[in-house]
């Protein structure tokens, strides 16, 4: 049970769903902006985004977060992407270093864990990196936001409370929902 | 220099704002939830909202956004509740314990200090205590998207190396700015 009375059946509503519907006008500049910054066309791949709000969700130790993204990530790899039947999610979380992701990748997402400790742990050195595999301006100012988004995110889901599903199957309806129909503004 | 080209004079698009010119889409959502929250009607006082956005970057270390919500917070107390010549929010980061505010907006800011550690750190008892001195469910709920957002602004601002204004009174214009015209939505 989340720690304020969220007016649904939680089990229906988990994790971020439950406070949304509580609070539709907070719930519309959140989704709005997950739309944006996972969604819209971007050059950095919609199953990359969602990598990055995964692997921020799971330094945060947000299971809801971690769980759904992760499945929204894996619903858009291709097939090909994923090897030895572990998904590059599961790979990038137990060790990036050794993940099949490119180093432009593997740069971006070295920002995007400095900045899941601090804005101020990001350094010139970790930006110069991603540069030197890349990675533009826009695609390192996309990298920061999603990053600090989901240190929001994972703390109002977990902040409140709320029940999140235990098993990652559980994950799939909502990862077919979004990559349908996307965040829901 | 911020670590992106902004494509402004940061001095005069200090902080955040440099950030918000260079992608529009993005500081749409990121404006209309400060207005939510900060500045829309509600039970919490305008200068109380300010008061946790400030002390929750107080506590991530950015000096912009808590120079600045500081500056906004003082903005909207009334002088009577500004003691001893120094600002209610001044005396809040010092020492919250001993600080002249009422004793649900010290148990509102408890649950926000524990936000900006973890989602996880907000327990039962501090959700409690908050009650006990008649904190509401969108007061919770709020305070924790609150401090939860300022997780976000915070590690955009410093996560891109932004420049920030050293002295407190250069963050005076940017209040009567926000007092009067709101966040810009």
């Amino acid at each position: 049970m989340a720690y304020i009375d969220l007016g649904v059946d939680e089990k229906n509503f988990p994790g971020i769903t439950g406070p949304m519907r509580y609070r539709p006008e907070t719930a519309k500049p959140l989704n709005e902006l997950a739309e944006v910054l996972l969604r819209a066309p971007n050059s950095l791949p919609a199953a990359e985004r969602e990598l990055i709000a995964a692997y921020v969700s799971g330094l945060n130790e947000c299971h809801f977060c971690c769980s759904s993204h992760s499945a929204f990530a894996v619903a858009q790899y291709a097939a090909a992407d994923v090897a030895d039947g572990t998904s590059i999610v599961a790979r990038v979380r137990a060790d990036l270093d050794s993940a099949p992701v490119p180093a432009k990748t593997k740069a971006l997402l070295r920002i995007a864990g400095a900045v899941q400790q601090s804005g101020r742990a990001v350094t010139p050195e970790l930006i110069a990196a991603a540069r030197d595999e890349g990675a533009t301006d826009i695609e390192l100012h996309d990298t920061v936001l999603i990053a600090a988004a989901f240190c929001m995110y994972n703390r109002y889901v977990d902040g409140l409370g709320t029940f999140a599903p235990e098993a990652a199957e559980e994950y799939a309806p909502m990862a077919q929902r979004i990559v349908e129909q996307g965040y829901g503004i």
